[in-house]
Protein backbone atom coordinates (compact mmCIF):
# COMPACT_ATOMS: atom_id res chain seq x y z
CA UNK A 1 0.00 0.00 0.00
CA UNK A 2 0.72 3.58 -0.85
CA UNK A 3 2.30 5.56 1.56
CA UNK A 4 -0.41 8.66 2.66
CA UNK A 5 1.16 11.96 2.74
CA UNK A 6 -0.29 14.07 6.21
CA UNK A 7 -3.02 16.43 5.96
CA UNK A 8 -4.03 18.64 8.85
CA UNK A 9 -7.75 19.97 8.95
CA UNK A 10 -8.63 22.64 11.30
CA UNK A 11 -11.99 23.51 12.16
CA UNK A 12 -12.10 27.52 14.57
CA UNK A 13 -15.23 28.47 15.82
CA UNK A 14 -16.80 32.00 16.75
CA UNK A 15 -14.47 32.64 19.74
CA UNK A 16 -11.61 32.79 17.25
CA UNK A 17 -14.04 34.32 14.19
CA UNK A 18 -15.37 37.30 16.46
CA UNK A 19 -12.52 38.56 17.77
CA UNK A 20 -10.57 40.43 14.74
CA UNK A 21 -6.60 40.00 16.48
CA UNK A 22 -7.37 36.89 17.86
CA UNK A 23 -7.93 35.77 14.43
CA UNK A 24 -5.41 37.48 12.72
CA UNK A 25 -3.17 35.72 15.18
CA UNK A 26 -4.58 31.94 14.36
CA UNK A 27 -4.05 32.83 10.80
CA UNK A 28 -0.53 33.75 11.16
CA UNK A 29 -0.27 29.79 13.05
CA UNK A 30 -2.28 28.61 10.40
CA UNK A 31 -0.14 29.82 7.74
CA UNK A 32 2.88 28.66 9.45
CA UNK A 33 1.99 25.37 9.90
CA UNK A 34 3.73 22.86 7.14
CA UNK A 35 2.25 20.02 5.03
CA UNK A 36 -0.81 20.13 3.58
CA UNK A 37 -3.71 21.79 5.21
CA UNK A 38 -7.53 22.67 5.42
CA UNK A 39 -9.47 24.83 7.30
CA UNK A 40 -13.20 24.87 8.54
CA UNK A 41 -14.73 27.94 9.78
CA UNK A 42 -17.76 28.35 11.67
CA UNK A 43 -20.29 31.29 11.55
CA UNK A 44 -19.80 33.84 14.88
CA UNK A 45 -22.07 36.45 15.75
CA UNK A 46 -21.75 38.54 12.63
CA UNK A 47 -24.94 36.73 10.76
CA UNK A 48 -27.32 37.40 13.73
CA UNK A 49 -26.02 41.23 13.99
CA UNK A 50 -26.71 41.01 10.42
CA UNK A 51 -30.12 39.53 10.86
CA UNK A 52 -31.00 42.14 13.27
CA UNK A 53 -29.95 45.43 11.24
CA UNK A 54 -32.23 44.52 8.95
CA UNK A 55 -34.66 43.86 11.28
CA UNK A 56 -35.42 39.96 10.94
CA UNK A 57 -36.55 38.23 13.75
CA UNK A 58 -35.50 34.93 14.68
CA UNK A 59 -37.92 32.71 13.91
CA UNK A 60 -38.65 29.82 16.74
CA UNK A 61 -40.63 26.54 17.00
CA UNK A 62 -40.67 24.60 20.09
CA UNK A 63 -38.24 26.65 21.14
CA UNK A 64 -35.79 26.29 18.47
CA UNK A 65 -34.18 28.44 15.87
CA UNK A 66 -35.07 28.27 12.85
CA UNK A 67 -32.99 28.81 9.34
CA UNK A 68 -36.07 30.27 7.20
CA UNK A 69 -35.52 31.60 4.02
CA UNK A 70 -34.04 35.39 5.05
CA UNK A 71 -31.73 33.86 7.41
CA UNK A 72 -30.44 31.38 4.88
CA UNK A 73 -29.73 34.32 2.85
CA UNK A 74 -28.38 36.47 5.48
CA UNK A 75 -26.02 33.10 6.59
CA UNK A 76 -24.88 32.72 2.81
CA UNK A 77 -23.97 36.32 2.94
CA UNK A 78 -21.67 36.27 6.18
CA UNK A 79 -20.25 33.27 5.73
CA UNK A 80 -19.44 32.30 2.42
CA UNK A 81 -18.64 36.21 1.59
CA UNK A 82 -17.62 38.35 4.45
CA UNK A 83 -15.69 35.99 6.40
CA UNK A 84 -14.77 33.22 4.24
CA UNK A 85 -13.43 36.01 1.64
CA UNK A 86 -11.42 38.19 4.21
CA UNK A 87 -10.22 34.74 5.36
CA UNK A 88 -8.70 34.03 2.40
CA UNK A 89 -7.59 37.29 1.00
CA UNK A 90 -5.56 37.19 5.08
CA UNK A 91 -4.30 34.18 4.09
CA UNK A 92 -2.76 34.82 0.56
CA UNK A 93 -1.39 38.31 2.33
CA UNK A 94 0.53 35.49 4.49
CA UNK A 95 1.68 33.35 1.17
CA UNK A 96 -0.93 30.80 1.65
CA UNK A 97 -2.41 29.69 -1.46
CA UNK A 98 -6.19 29.67 -0.15
CA UNK A 99 -9.22 29.03 -1.81
CA UNK A 100 -12.65 29.84 -0.30
CA UNK A 101 -15.65 27.43 -0.82
CA UNK A 102 -19.08 25.89 -0.21
CA UNK A 103 -20.22 22.54 -0.63
CA UNK A 104 -21.60 23.83 -3.84
CA UNK A 105 -18.08 24.93 -5.18
CA UNK A 106 -17.31 21.90 -7.65
CA UNK A 107 -20.00 20.38 -5.78
CA UNK A 108 -17.47 19.61 -2.68
CA UNK A 109 -19.48 18.77 0.05
CA UNK A 110 -23.25 17.45 -1.12
CA UNK A 111 -26.12 17.73 1.64
CA UNK A 112 -29.96 17.08 1.88
CA UNK A 113 -32.40 19.25 3.62
CA UNK A 114 -33.29 17.88 6.96
CA UNK A 115 -36.06 15.67 6.83
CA UNK A 116 -37.45 15.18 10.66
CA UNK A 117 -40.61 13.54 11.56
CA UNK A 118 -41.91 15.89 13.74
CA UNK A 119 -39.16 19.10 14.19
CA UNK A 120 -39.02 21.27 10.54
CA UNK A 121 -35.24 22.59 10.70
CA UNK A 122 -35.90 24.71 7.62
CA UNK A 123 -32.73 25.31 5.27
CA UNK A 124 -30.56 22.78 7.55
CA UNK A 125 -28.56 20.26 5.48
CA UNK A 126 -27.33 17.21 6.68
CA UNK A 127 -24.17 15.90 4.62
CA UNK A 128 -24.72 13.32 2.06
CA UNK A 129 -21.48 12.91 0.03
CA UNK A 130 -18.20 14.73 0.08
CA UNK A 131 -15.99 14.83 -3.36
CA UNK A 132 -13.06 13.34 -2.16
CA UNK A 133 -11.48 13.14 -5.48
CA UNK A 134 -11.80 16.84 -6.71
CA UNK A 135 -10.74 17.98 -3.34
CA UNK A 136 -7.53 16.06 -3.43
CA UNK A 137 -6.51 17.41 -6.70
CA UNK A 138 -6.93 20.85 -5.55
CA UNK A 139 -4.69 19.68 -2.35
CA UNK A 140 -2.17 18.08 -4.07
CA UNK A 141 -1.86 21.30 -6.66
CA UNK A 142 -1.11 23.57 -3.61
CA UNK A 143 -4.60 24.62 -2.70
CA UNK A 144 -5.43 25.35 1.11
CA UNK A 145 -8.81 24.91 0.74
CA UNK A 146 -11.04 27.15 3.51
CA UNK A 147 -14.78 25.76 3.84
CA UNK A 148 -17.57 27.79 5.60
CA UNK A 149 -20.76 26.09 6.98
CA UNK A 150 -23.06 25.89 3.36
CA UNK A 151 -23.47 23.26 1.33
CA UNK A 152 -26.07 22.42 -1.05
CA UNK A 153 -28.43 19.97 -2.36
CA UNK A 154 -27.63 19.75 -5.97
CA UNK A 155 -31.29 20.78 -6.87
CA UNK A 156 -30.33 24.25 -6.89
CA UNK A 157 -30.62 25.06 -2.70
CA UNK A 158 -27.94 26.28 -0.81
CA UNK A 159 -28.19 24.80 2.60
CA UNK A 160 -26.92 25.67 6.26
CA UNK A 161 -24.42 23.04 8.18
CA UNK A 162 -23.47 22.80 11.33
CA UNK A 163 -19.15 23.60 10.84
CA UNK A 164 -18.06 20.89 13.36
CA UNK A 165 -19.77 18.02 10.86
CA UNK A 166 -18.15 19.94 7.66
CA UNK A 167 -14.95 19.02 9.57
CA UNK A 168 -15.44 15.75 10.31
CA UNK A 169 -17.25 14.62 6.78
CA UNK A 170 -14.31 16.30 4.89
CA UNK A 171 -11.61 14.53 7.69
CA UNK A 172 -13.12 10.96 7.20
CA UNK A 173 -13.36 10.99 2.89
CA UNK A 174 -10.04 12.74 3.04
CA UNK A 175 -8.47 9.82 5.13
CA UNK A 176 -8.74 7.45 1.54
CA UNK A 177 -6.00 10.03 -0.09
CA UNK A 178 -4.06 11.37 3.13
CA UNK A 179 -3.45 10.67 6.40
CA UNK A 180 -5.31 12.75 8.34
CA UNK A 181 -5.20 14.82 11.65
CA UNK A 182 -8.16 16.98 12.79
CA UNK A 183 -8.12 19.93 15.05
CA UNK A 184 -10.76 21.22 16.61
CA UNK A 185 -9.73 24.80 17.76
CA UNK A 186 -12.24 25.90 20.50
CA UNK A 187 -12.35 28.16 23.95
CA UNK A 188 -11.08 25.61 26.06
CA UNK A 189 -7.38 24.34 26.63
CA UNK A 190 -9.17 20.65 25.77
CA UNK A 191 -11.65 17.87 27.47
CA UNK A 192 -11.40 18.54 30.70
CA UNK A 193 -11.79 15.76 33.95
CA UNK A 194 -13.59 18.18 35.72
CA UNK A 195 -15.89 20.61 34.09
CA UNK A 196 -15.32 23.15 36.90
CA UNK A 197 -11.38 22.82 36.34
CA UNK A 198 -9.80 24.45 33.60
CA UNK A 199 -6.32 22.67 34.68
CA UNK A 200 -7.46 19.05 34.67
CA UNK A 201 -7.30 18.88 30.78
CA UNK A 202 -6.58 14.99 29.89
CA UNK A 203 -4.06 14.95 27.55
CA UNK A 204 -4.30 11.37 25.95
CA UNK A 205 -7.97 10.45 25.86
CA UNK A 206 -8.55 7.00 23.92
CA UNK A 207 -11.89 4.61 23.25
CA UNK A 208 -11.16 2.88 26.54
CA UNK A 209 -10.80 5.87 29.12
CA UNK A 210 -13.77 7.61 27.63
CA UNK A 211 -15.99 4.58 28.33
CA UNK A 212 -14.29 4.93 31.86
CA UNK A 213 -14.75 8.38 32.51
CA UNK A 214 -18.07 8.95 30.94
CA UNK A 215 -19.11 6.19 33.30
CA UNK A 216 -17.58 7.86 36.10
CA UNK A 217 -19.94 11.30 35.12
CA UNK A 218 -16.35 12.86 34.72
CA UNK A 219 -17.35 13.65 30.75
CA UNK A 220 -21.07 14.33 30.63
CA UNK A 221 -23.44 16.84 29.10
CA UNK A 222 -22.61 18.95 25.81
CA UNK A 223 -19.18 16.81 25.31
CA UNK A 224 -20.34 13.43 24.89
CA UNK A 225 -22.36 13.87 21.55
CA UNK A 226 -18.91 15.79 20.74
CA UNK A 227 -16.65 13.24 21.63
CA UNK A 228 -18.95 10.40 20.08
CA UNK A 229 -18.40 12.00 16.81
CA UNK A 230 -14.54 12.44 17.09
CA UNK A 231 -14.58 8.45 17.71
CA UNK A 232 -16.78 7.80 15.02
CA UNK A 233 -14.21 9.49 12.53
CA UNK A 234 -11.56 7.90 13.90
CA UNK A 235 -13.63 4.65 13.20
CA UNK A 236 -13.63 5.71 10.13
CA UNK A 237 -10.36 6.68 8.99
CA UNK A 238 -9.33 9.67 10.50
CA UNK A 239 -5.35 8.85 12.34
CA UNK A 240 -5.95 11.49 15.16
CA UNK A 241 -8.38 14.35 16.51
CA UNK A 242 -6.83 17.11 18.46
CA UNK A 243 -8.87 19.23 20.82
CA UNK A 244 -7.70 22.56 22.50
CA UNK A 245 -6.87 26.17 22.09
CA UNK A 246 -5.01 28.22 19.32
CA UNK A 247 -1.71 27.88 20.86
CA UNK A 248 -1.84 23.99 19.96
CA UNK A 249 -1.18 24.74 16.02
CA UNK A 250 1.86 26.90 16.99
CA UNK A 251 3.75 25.20 19.80
CA UNK A 252 4.00 20.87 20.42
CA UNK A 253 4.63 21.91 23.91
CA UNK A 254 1.41 23.63 24.21
CA UNK A 255 -1.31 21.28 26.53
CA UNK A 256 -4.53 19.90 24.26
CA UNK A 257 -6.56 16.65 24.49
CA UNK A 258 -5.25 14.32 21.84
CA UNK A 259 -7.76 11.53 20.68
CA UNK A 260 -6.73 8.51 19.14
CA UNK A 261 -9.01 4.73 18.91
CA UNK B 1 2.40 25.49 -32.58
CA UNK B 2 0.19 22.66 -30.48
CA UNK B 3 -3.23 23.65 -31.38
CA UNK B 4 -4.98 25.33 -28.32
CA UNK B 5 -8.80 24.09 -27.65
CA UNK B 6 -11.58 27.09 -27.42
CA UNK B 7 -12.60 28.46 -24.19
CA UNK B 8 -15.92 30.76 -23.90
CA UNK B 9 -15.67 33.68 -21.33
CA UNK B 10 -19.57 35.34 -20.76
CA UNK B 11 -19.85 38.34 -18.83
CA UNK B 12 -23.33 39.13 -17.39
CA UNK B 13 -24.62 42.49 -15.55
CA UNK B 14 -27.39 43.84 -13.70
CA UNK B 15 -30.16 42.87 -16.14
CA UNK B 16 -29.64 39.77 -16.21
CA UNK B 17 -28.91 39.11 -12.46
CA UNK B 18 -31.78 41.12 -11.07
CA UNK B 19 -34.58 39.20 -12.67
CA UNK B 20 -34.62 35.85 -11.41
CA UNK B 21 -36.22 34.37 -14.59
CA UNK B 22 -33.92 35.89 -16.84
CA UNK B 23 -31.20 34.59 -14.77
CA UNK B 24 -32.64 31.08 -14.65
CA UNK B 25 -32.92 30.68 -18.49
CA UNK B 26 -29.38 32.15 -18.74
CA UNK B 27 -28.30 29.61 -16.64
CA UNK B 28 -29.79 26.81 -18.53
CA UNK B 29 -28.30 28.52 -21.67
CA UNK B 30 -25.00 28.45 -20.33
CA UNK B 31 -25.19 25.29 -19.21
CA UNK B 32 -26.19 23.82 -22.45
CA UNK B 33 -23.13 25.37 -24.36
CA UNK B 34 -20.66 22.77 -25.39
CA UNK B 35 -16.85 23.11 -24.46
CA UNK B 36 -14.61 24.81 -22.23
CA UNK B 37 -16.40 27.97 -20.50
CA UNK B 38 -16.20 30.97 -17.67
CA UNK B 39 -18.42 32.85 -16.01
CA UNK B 40 -17.93 36.68 -15.03
CA UNK B 41 -21.21 38.24 -13.28
CA UNK B 42 -21.57 41.83 -12.39
CA UNK B 43 -23.45 42.68 -9.00
CA UNK B 44 -26.96 44.13 -9.84
CA UNK B 45 -29.38 46.38 -7.36
CA UNK B 46 -28.82 44.30 -4.39
CA UNK B 47 -26.04 45.35 -2.97
CA UNK B 48 -27.42 49.24 -2.93
CA UNK B 49 -30.36 47.86 -1.50
CA UNK B 50 -29.14 45.70 0.97
CA UNK B 51 -26.69 48.86 1.47
CA UNK B 52 -29.95 51.13 2.00
CA UNK B 53 -31.71 48.48 4.44
CA UNK B 54 -28.76 48.32 6.48
CA UNK B 55 -28.62 52.57 6.73
CA UNK B 56 -25.27 53.16 4.95
CA UNK B 57 -25.89 56.41 3.02
CA UNK B 58 -23.63 56.34 -0.41
CA UNK B 59 -20.90 58.22 -0.34
CA UNK B 60 -19.83 60.76 -2.91
CA UNK B 61 -17.46 62.60 -3.74
CA UNK B 62 -17.78 65.50 -6.41
CA UNK B 63 -20.45 64.09 -7.54
CA UNK B 64 -18.46 60.08 -7.88
CA UNK B 65 -19.87 57.35 -5.71
CA UNK B 66 -16.63 56.19 -3.23
CA UNK B 67 -16.51 52.45 -2.49
CA UNK B 68 -16.11 53.14 1.40
CA UNK B 69 -15.00 49.90 3.77
CA UNK B 70 -18.96 49.85 4.59
CA UNK B 71 -19.94 49.63 1.10
CA UNK B 72 -17.20 47.46 0.46
CA UNK B 73 -18.09 44.89 2.94
CA UNK B 74 -21.26 45.44 1.22
CA UNK B 75 -20.48 44.62 -2.22
CA UNK B 76 -17.84 41.34 -0.65
CA UNK B 77 -21.30 39.80 1.42
CA UNK B 78 -23.91 40.47 -1.92
CA UNK B 79 -21.40 39.79 -5.13
CA UNK B 80 -19.07 36.29 -3.37
CA UNK B 81 -21.98 35.40 -1.11
CA UNK B 82 -25.55 35.75 -1.98
CA UNK B 83 -25.18 35.94 -5.97
CA UNK B 84 -22.39 33.73 -6.59
CA UNK B 85 -23.27 31.15 -4.56
CA UNK B 86 -26.53 31.06 -5.81
CA UNK B 87 -25.41 30.87 -9.42
CA UNK B 88 -23.15 27.87 -8.70
CA UNK B 89 -25.66 25.82 -6.74
CA UNK B 90 -28.36 26.96 -9.56
CA UNK B 91 -25.29 25.97 -12.28
CA UNK B 92 -24.54 22.57 -10.19
CA UNK B 93 -28.38 21.51 -10.61
CA UNK B 94 -27.61 21.91 -14.51
CA UNK B 95 -24.66 19.37 -13.96
CA UNK B 96 -22.43 21.94 -14.41
CA UNK B 97 -19.37 21.52 -12.15
CA UNK B 98 -19.38 25.56 -11.19
CA UNK B 99 -16.88 26.79 -8.45
CA UNK B 100 -17.43 30.34 -7.44
CA UNK B 101 -14.19 32.70 -7.05
CA UNK B 102 -13.03 36.42 -5.59
CA UNK B 103 -9.85 37.31 -7.35
CA UNK B 104 -8.70 36.62 -4.02
CA UNK B 105 -9.19 32.57 -3.98
CA UNK B 106 -6.03 30.61 -5.31
CA UNK B 107 -4.59 34.66 -5.80
CA UNK B 108 -6.49 33.86 -9.25
CA UNK B 109 -6.58 38.34 -9.70
CA UNK B 110 -4.71 40.41 -8.00
CA UNK B 111 -5.20 44.15 -8.17
CA UNK B 112 -4.00 47.46 -6.91
CA UNK B 113 -5.81 49.97 -4.79
CA UNK B 114 -6.36 52.55 -7.75
CA UNK B 115 -3.94 55.77 -6.97
CA UNK B 116 -5.55 58.70 -8.83
CA UNK B 117 -3.80 61.96 -8.07
CA UNK B 118 -6.90 63.63 -7.70
CA UNK B 119 -9.84 61.45 -7.22
CA UNK B 120 -10.09 59.05 -4.06
CA UNK B 121 -12.06 56.31 -5.84
CA UNK B 122 -11.34 54.17 -2.24
CA UNK B 123 -11.39 50.18 -2.45
CA UNK B 124 -11.17 50.11 -5.99
CA UNK B 125 -8.78 47.79 -7.60
CA UNK B 126 -7.19 47.76 -10.67
CA UNK B 127 -6.04 44.50 -12.25
CA UNK B 128 -2.83 43.74 -11.96
CA UNK B 129 -1.86 40.00 -12.47
CA UNK B 130 -4.20 36.77 -13.72
CA UNK B 131 -2.55 33.81 -12.30
CA UNK B 132 -3.64 32.15 -15.39
CA UNK B 133 -1.72 28.77 -15.34
CA UNK B 134 -3.67 28.05 -11.87
CA UNK B 135 -7.01 28.59 -13.92
CA UNK B 136 -6.10 26.28 -16.62
CA UNK B 137 -5.37 23.91 -14.12
CA UNK B 138 -9.14 24.18 -13.08
CA UNK B 139 -10.80 24.45 -16.38
CA UNK B 140 -9.13 21.40 -17.83
CA UNK B 141 -10.13 19.30 -14.88
CA UNK B 142 -13.36 20.04 -15.54
CA UNK B 143 -14.45 23.31 -13.40
CA UNK B 144 -16.51 26.01 -14.69
CA UNK B 145 -14.78 28.96 -12.91
CA UNK B 146 -17.66 31.78 -12.09
CA UNK B 147 -16.10 35.10 -10.94
CA UNK B 148 -17.55 37.66 -9.36
CA UNK B 149 -16.20 41.06 -9.24
CA UNK B 150 -14.00 41.08 -6.02
CA UNK B 151 -10.31 41.32 -5.95
CA UNK B 152 -7.65 41.47 -3.70
CA UNK B 153 -4.27 43.47 -3.54
CA UNK B 154 -2.04 40.19 -2.37
CA UNK B 155 -1.82 42.16 1.36
CA UNK B 156 -5.10 41.45 2.53
CA UNK B 157 -7.39 43.85 1.23
CA UNK B 158 -10.24 42.76 -0.90
CA UNK B 159 -11.05 45.40 -3.56
CA UNK B 160 -14.03 46.13 -5.78
CA UNK B 161 -13.44 46.09 -9.51
CA UNK B 162 -15.52 46.49 -12.82
CA UNK B 163 -16.82 43.14 -13.88
CA UNK B 164 -16.23 44.30 -17.73
CA UNK B 165 -12.81 44.91 -16.62
CA UNK B 166 -12.74 41.56 -15.22
CA UNK B 167 -13.49 39.27 -17.89
CA UNK B 168 -11.40 41.45 -20.21
CA UNK B 169 -8.29 40.43 -18.17
CA UNK B 170 -9.50 37.17 -17.93
CA UNK B 171 -9.61 36.41 -21.85
CA UNK B 172 -6.34 38.11 -21.90
CA UNK B 173 -4.96 36.03 -19.74
CA UNK B 174 -6.15 32.78 -21.02
CA UNK B 175 -5.57 33.63 -24.70
CA UNK B 176 -2.07 32.09 -23.59
CA UNK B 177 -3.79 28.83 -23.12
CA UNK B 178 -6.60 28.88 -25.08
CA UNK B 179 -8.77 30.18 -28.40
CA UNK B 180 -10.75 32.77 -26.33
CA UNK B 181 -14.32 33.78 -27.42
CA UNK B 182 -15.50 36.90 -25.01
CA UNK B 183 -19.45 37.82 -25.09
CA UNK B 184 -21.27 40.64 -23.30
CA UNK B 185 -24.49 39.94 -22.85
CA UNK B 186 -26.39 43.03 -22.25
CA UNK B 187 -29.54 44.81 -22.64
CA UNK B 188 -29.26 45.98 -26.33
CA UNK B 189 -28.77 43.13 -29.08
CA UNK B 190 -25.65 44.72 -30.42
CA UNK B 191 -23.35 47.72 -30.90
CA UNK B 192 -26.05 49.86 -32.70
CA UNK B 193 -24.86 52.05 -35.72
CA UNK B 194 -28.30 54.08 -34.69
CA UNK B 195 -28.33 54.43 -30.88
CA UNK B 196 -32.03 55.42 -31.45
CA UNK B 197 -32.69 52.19 -33.57
CA UNK B 198 -32.72 48.80 -31.80
CA UNK B 199 -32.58 47.63 -35.25
CA UNK B 200 -29.45 49.18 -36.63
CA UNK B 201 -27.33 46.38 -35.19
CA UNK B 202 -23.96 45.67 -36.71
CA UNK B 203 -23.20 42.34 -37.05
CA UNK B 204 -19.64 42.10 -37.94
CA UNK B 205 -17.07 45.19 -36.66
CA UNK B 206 -13.92 45.27 -37.31
CA UNK B 207 -10.73 48.17 -36.60
CA UNK B 208 -11.33 49.74 -39.66
CA UNK B 209 -15.65 49.94 -39.69
CA UNK B 210 -15.08 50.74 -36.13
CA UNK B 211 -12.57 53.79 -36.99
CA UNK B 212 -15.07 55.03 -39.63
CA UNK B 213 -18.09 54.59 -37.86
CA UNK B 214 -16.45 56.86 -34.77
CA UNK B 215 -15.55 59.25 -37.25
CA UNK B 216 -19.17 59.83 -38.58
CA UNK B 217 -19.93 60.28 -35.02
CA UNK B 218 -22.45 56.87 -35.71
CA UNK B 219 -20.92 55.16 -32.58
CA UNK B 220 -20.30 57.89 -29.88
CA UNK B 221 -20.35 58.64 -25.84
CA UNK B 222 -20.53 55.01 -23.97
CA UNK B 223 -19.90 52.92 -26.21
CA UNK B 224 -16.28 54.41 -27.13
CA UNK B 225 -14.74 53.23 -23.90
CA UNK B 226 -16.14 49.72 -24.28
CA UNK B 227 -15.30 49.32 -27.62
CA UNK B 228 -11.76 50.34 -27.18
CA UNK B 229 -11.54 47.68 -25.17
CA UNK B 230 -12.66 45.18 -26.58
CA UNK B 231 -10.00 45.66 -29.84
CA UNK B 232 -7.59 46.44 -27.07
CA UNK B 233 -8.30 42.20 -25.74
CA UNK B 234 -8.04 41.75 -29.52
CA UNK B 235 -5.02 43.27 -29.72
CA UNK B 236 -3.71 41.04 -26.52
CA UNK B 237 -4.80 37.59 -27.83
CA UNK B 238 -8.21 36.97 -27.37
CA UNK B 239 -9.70 35.58 -30.71
CA UNK B 240 -13.00 36.80 -31.11
CA UNK B 241 -15.54 39.41 -28.80
CA UNK B 242 -19.73 39.21 -29.31
CA UNK B 243 -22.09 41.91 -28.13
CA UNK B 244 -25.16 40.72 -27.58
CA UNK B 245 -28.75 39.71 -25.58
CA UNK B 246 -28.51 35.93 -23.80
CA UNK B 247 -30.09 34.41 -26.46
CA UNK B 248 -26.74 34.64 -28.73
CA UNK B 249 -25.59 31.95 -26.63
CA UNK B 250 -28.56 29.53 -27.59
CA UNK B 251 -28.90 30.27 -31.51
CA UNK B 252 -26.53 31.32 -33.72
CA UNK B 253 -29.11 32.95 -35.55
CA UNK B 254 -29.62 35.05 -32.99
CA UNK B 255 -28.72 38.61 -34.21
CA UNK B 256 -25.81 40.53 -32.31
CA UNK B 257 -22.21 42.24 -33.20
CA UNK B 258 -19.37 39.95 -33.37
CA UNK B 259 -16.05 41.63 -33.41
CA UNK B 260 -12.68 40.92 -34.65
CA UNK B 261 -9.33 43.09 -35.31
Amino acid sequence: MENKKPITIIKIGGNVIDNPTELALFLNDFANMEGFKLLVHGGGKSATKMAESIGLTPVLIDGRRITDAAMLDVAVMIYAGQINKNIVAQLQANQINAMGFTGADGNLIQSQKRNHPTIDYGFVGDVTHVNSSLLQILVNTGIVPVFCAITHDKQGQLLNTNADTIASELAIALSSHFEVTLNYCFEKAGVLSDSNDDNSVIEHLNASLYANLKQKGAIHSGMIPKLDNCFNSLKQGVQSIKIGQRQMLQNNKTICTTINL
